[in-house]
């Protein structure tokens, strides 16, 4: 058993290919005795794995100019994905705006753009419009066409059904179980895959973050709402349609404050910018700022000058916070906590306090509690996690499509 | 892929033997290229598994009386589990009696015994001189003697590190990491192997109980305290040092009702026997009863003849109780929920207003909510989980030991 192993795989073919395709993209240059042993499958796979993949022109080998030179004359060959075999476009989108990252199939970034939207909530087909119209401008701004793409990959928040490439629900679109993977194909004309986002930002951490030695880790993303990506046994978990990992929808009051989802005590609806800004218009009066953002900006600076009431509507998140943190310690008792997000600017939700209370509500073993790690990504990298799923996804494609 | 396969393993041998068992003693008599289709295993590898399991002396060929009278004359070979093989012992620990199951190789039932404990809670070594007597008197009652059996299963309440073989921590033990895996082996001379009791009972839903269909799916036990057994893609959920599933232990109230763990607002202090005493007696008195299980039946009796007080009391703790029961699908959206134990006897717990708010209280998506099933098994089943987990651990020693 090698523990160092970065990708789990099941016992068939398919996901064999797609360990070792990671195993190269990760380490790369790699000799194939290392993927081996990095994989867990046998030399001989992997020797016929990657000669298929040098055959359909993903990867190639490189002369590895450090050799010990104590080994045997032969020089040592590794193998090296092929920046030039594909290029790939991630995507995030938010009730805010759409950003694009173009990237080799290395994962070098190529070009990125940003789009504002002009609705946070919006019919699908709008949304469908939106997404392709911000495609289309970030490829003309890098002198593409959507013909170089291999592959889109789209992160959102909601509940994404990856296996139908459904919208079951989404917070930006008005209808359910929406086909957007199906209705941005038809309009692209190249391989769509759509997933949650906070699953890609777990991804992005997996691949390339603070996740890559973790095999039990959570991502928790604090954006319009709370977000959660569970990785157990190496393997990002998605529950049955899509659902789970709804962290902000669990309850931490019964019959508590209403959420925007409909119902009561869910932990955003304690959390999020929306509960924060209601709680200061009952004693503050409404904020000057222009939107959201900006009122948070205030209420948050009147905090920080000794206000009371701004004080305490931000200690009451942060220790509900907390609350919902320790429920999924004592649920799942991960290695790792990161905690991502651009609402992370607002430190009252990750603060000393909040970490040591957390570790104060969960069962106490004699085991050590949960690191947790603070993430402040930009939507760059949230879109980078897109383009990596859209990566694996026409690796997929080429595998065994 | 085949979707219909039982057990789930990784690319090394060791788990692929232990699929192959199970495989075996699920579905036996079996033939060989059936094991494959079922384990995703190569024939060939099956075919080399099955020749050493039948050098061992674990398994054994019978023909096939059943054969397809369409197939060439070559008579079918099956493959069964030799009940002979070995004998083991499942024992299952609470905080009023031991509990013990002895089995054959196949799982078939040779004897069972319980023990009332002398102590709800007491120092390690006298739970580890209880069980070592129980066992012997189980044995003895069984005309056999402990050089009869191969292995021994545990399950108890608390947090298990399997690792290890630590009791983390335990509500009926005194101390914390007993080394209750090792203390025991050394008084009783044969292999050991202890577990939380609500995996175990995952363990044999799995196996032999409701599911052995799911993937993806959650036991709840509701005893002394409140257990959570979690199966992910076909293995038991184990977190980080055998923390993780605390489900009686997540936090349903902030600074609410104090919990015996000593924490405020668990789940388990709001639907907990005594966290329901407790409030019966502030209004209604010390109730009659000589212990906490005849003062529930009491209480149980007055809620039923129509007293408010004791109603109010018992719907409470359903609404709490469903507010974790939601908690946990919209953490994990597993396709199954198994309630299981004796405190199922209460229907207040489980009954339709108290699933029906669980699934109000879940994030509306278009798919349907998790089935959720009542599994009122006694302890002896408990104990088969022990013995199922004890069987398949001698499996282990004796494949790669």
């Amino acid at each position: 058993m090698n523990n160092e192993r970065t990708y789990q795989f099941s016992d068939n073919r398919e996901s064999g290919k797609k360990a070792v395709f990671v195993a190269i993209r990760q380490n790369a240059p790699i000799a194939r005795i290392d993927i081996a042993k990095q994989t867990g499958l046998s030399p001989a796979t992997v020797t016929s794995i990657t000669a298929e993949m040098i055959t359909k022109g993903l990867i190639e080998e490189v002369t590895n100019p450090n050799q010990n030179a104590a080994r045997r004359g032969r020089p040592r060959v590794d193998l090296q994905v092929r920046s030039d075999a594909h290029l790939v476009a991630g995507m995030k989108l938010t009730d805010k705006y759409a950003t694009v990252v173009i990237v080799d199939f290395v994962g070098n970034r190529v070009a990125e753009f940003s789009n504002p939207s002009p609705a946070a909530f919006q019919p699908a087909e709008d949304t469908r419009d939106f997404l392709q119209e911000t495609l289309l401008m970030a490829l003309d701004d890098a002198g593409l066409t959507i013909k170089a793409l291999s592959g889109v990959g789209i992160g959102l928040p909601g509940v994404i059904d990856t296996d139908t490439g459904l919208v079951r629900w989404s917070p930006t679109i008005m209808e359910r179980d929406v086909p957007l993977q199906q209705m941005l194909h038809d309009v692209l004309g190249v391989a769509v895959f759509i997933e949650n986002d906070a699953n890609l930002v777990a991804l992005a951490e997996q691949r390339f973050g603070l996740g890559t030695k973790a095999r039990n880790f959570i991502v928790i993303t604090i954006e319009q709402g709370v977000g959660m990506g569970i990785v157990i046994d190496g393997k990002i978990y998605r529950g049955t349609g899509g659902g789970g990992a709804e962290l902000g929808h669990t309850k931490v009051h019964l019959d508590g404050a209403l959420c925007r989802c409909g119902q009561r005590g869910c932990l955003e609806a304690y959390v999020g910018d929306y509960a924060l800004l209601r709680e200061a218009s009952t004693t503050m009066g409404p904020l000057s700022g222009a939107n959201p953002e900006q009122q948070m900006q205030l209420l948050m600076k009147e905090a920080q000058s000794g206000n009371q009431t701004a004080l305490s509507i931000f200690q009451r998140a942060g220790r509900m916070f907390s609350m919902g943190l320790a429920n999924v310690v004592n649920i799942f008792a991960p290695e790792l906590i990161i905690l991502s997000g651009e609402r992370l600017q607002y430190d009252f939700l990750y603060d000393d306090d909040v970490i040591a209370s957390m570790k104060q509500s969960i069962v106490q073993v004699a085991g050590p509690p949960p690191e947790v790690r603070v993430h402040k990504w930009g939507d760059r990298m949230w879109a980078m996690g897109a383009a990596t799923y859209a990566l694996e996804g026409v690796i997929d494609l080429e595998l065994h499509g």
